[in-house]
């Protein structure tokens, strides 16, 4: 399945913030086996924010929104949404309750706009905010799913994962997949070479997604396997590591997440062997 | 003047790297006065990035891309550029006499693959890259202007503001102006905090541009005017930087490029006193 994701706030596009959700989700997501097919980040503007779904609505059947949720004027996107889709607002009395019960337990002076957080487009599922006042909803209209969470990453983090990935799942059980996936660490050849050693390999043909993350000095490689089953995700994975490991094999320190230093530790271990080393001045 | 910019990268699109060359163009284009109109990240796949970049140019007349520019087979950027406006490829022998040099410099194997960064799109002006191998190039087609320079945000920070900027300013004089800028750090407040105090000042209508630049634990802002004499520029920029003092005087250590240390050390030398620290396994 594709997601595209719509990150919405003025201090995105003023870059007063860098946007973290967005790397936040797509992560997730790819555990899921869901790839991204956008990210696209707007201000709080009706008139944009309805064109930027609407663009992204025809790219994919899915769009998670983060931002815009919070009580102050500046913050539509819910009103934009419920626009965009020609739907009405109502006010849910149990979001109501939870937000005024907030109020009440942090002794904060209640006013009327804070209303407006327990507003949804009509047809909305609520999706609730464990750790904020802002609840979240899905959306669902002509065959697309939009998800709209708050943008606090403390808040997208708790409520991409436990409120909108198990509404996909549930909506998408089609897309259920295993995913096997390696990282492999390589030092002592260029990006470009490494890239150029398994240019002969068909990784696509193999099942295998491969991505190349250049940490200079070293090289890591990870490649990720989606199969419908486990055995074979984890069958089509091998193939493909056997295949690098065959060209690459003197460059290979680590496969997974041991750093170098780690595997010269234990390299050192292993033989019973010191190192000694001289420094002056790097304190360290 | 509005931009878009488009981050290409497989490493965006499954969230393995956050984009950070997004909010770093966006405040540097506020700086100048150019807002942005959209942010999108798009893999490193040809149609993908053919059809992103057609949408932008819906929106903007200017997009600002980034990414894509290595020697490695899955970097496309550049072909998928000149595809989209139907141009060839030329090879720049100044450029690529420029890359051997630093494989000769560096004493690294030549392999033919890296070639292709020394290749751009028939019409296009390159932008040289001071502090790596890949050049970016600027491109003019039916009024509209396409950027691309290289995804490694120690580039991006550098041929930016070098490289684009320059280009931008010389094809729109219109938006010459005369420029007063003016740095102002505080210390003791969190980003937050900073901005809050400050909501109720309209910088818009006082003609000012403001940029935050949290660099932790200080918090730099920078206020730039831009009018049409230098007279109002300043006057401007002084009404502005009266109200940021009137908010956030206490925080306030620096009115330009000063460091905290060095304005200790000033107010050391000033005050004939003298600072006797103890250290031990810092090197320094």
């Amino acid at each position: 399945m594709k997601i595209a994701i719509l990150t919405i706030g003025n201090e995105l596009m003023s870059g007063r913030i860098a946007d973290t959700n967005s790397s936040f989700i797509a992560r997730e997501a790819n555990l899921q086996g869901w790839s991204v097919e956008a990210m696209l980040s707007v201000e709080d503007n009706f008139a944009a924010i309805k064109s930027r779904l609407n663009y992204l609505l025809t790219l994919t059947d899915v769009v998670i929104c983060t931002g815009g949720l919070g009580p102050t004027a500046d913050d539509i996107t819910t009103e934009a949404i419920a626009q965009a889709f020609g739907l009405p607002l109502y006010t849910d009395e149990k979001v109501l309750n939870h937000i005024k019960g907030i109020f009440t337990q942090y002794n904060l002076v209640w006013i009327e706009n804070n209303t407006k957080q327990a507003m949804f487009p009509r047809g909305a599922e609520v999706i609730a905010n464990p750790v904020g006042t802002a609840a979240g909803f899905a959306l669902q209209s002509a065959g697309k799913w939009i998800f709209v969470i708050p943008g606090v990453p403390r808040e997208t983090q708790k409520m991409f994962p436990e409120g909108v990935v198990p509404i996909l799942r549930r909506e998408f059980p089609e897309n259920e997949q295993y995913i096997a996936k390696q990282t492999i660490k390589t030092f002592g050849l260029g990006e470009g070479a490494v890239d150029k050693t398994l240019a002969d390999v068909d990784f696509a043909a193999l099942g295998v997604n491969i991505g190349f993350y250049p940490i200079f000095p070293e090289n890591h490689l990870v490649l990720v396997s989606r199969q419908t089953t486990k055995k074979a995700a984890e069958e089509k994975l091998k193939l493909a590591c056997d295949e690098v490991t065959a060209r690459l094999n003197k460059y290979i320190f680590s496969y997974g997440e041991k750093t170098l230093e780690e595997i010269v530790a234990d390299l050192l271990k292993e033989k019973k062997l010191t190192i000694a080393v001289a420094e002056s001045c790097t304190g360290g």
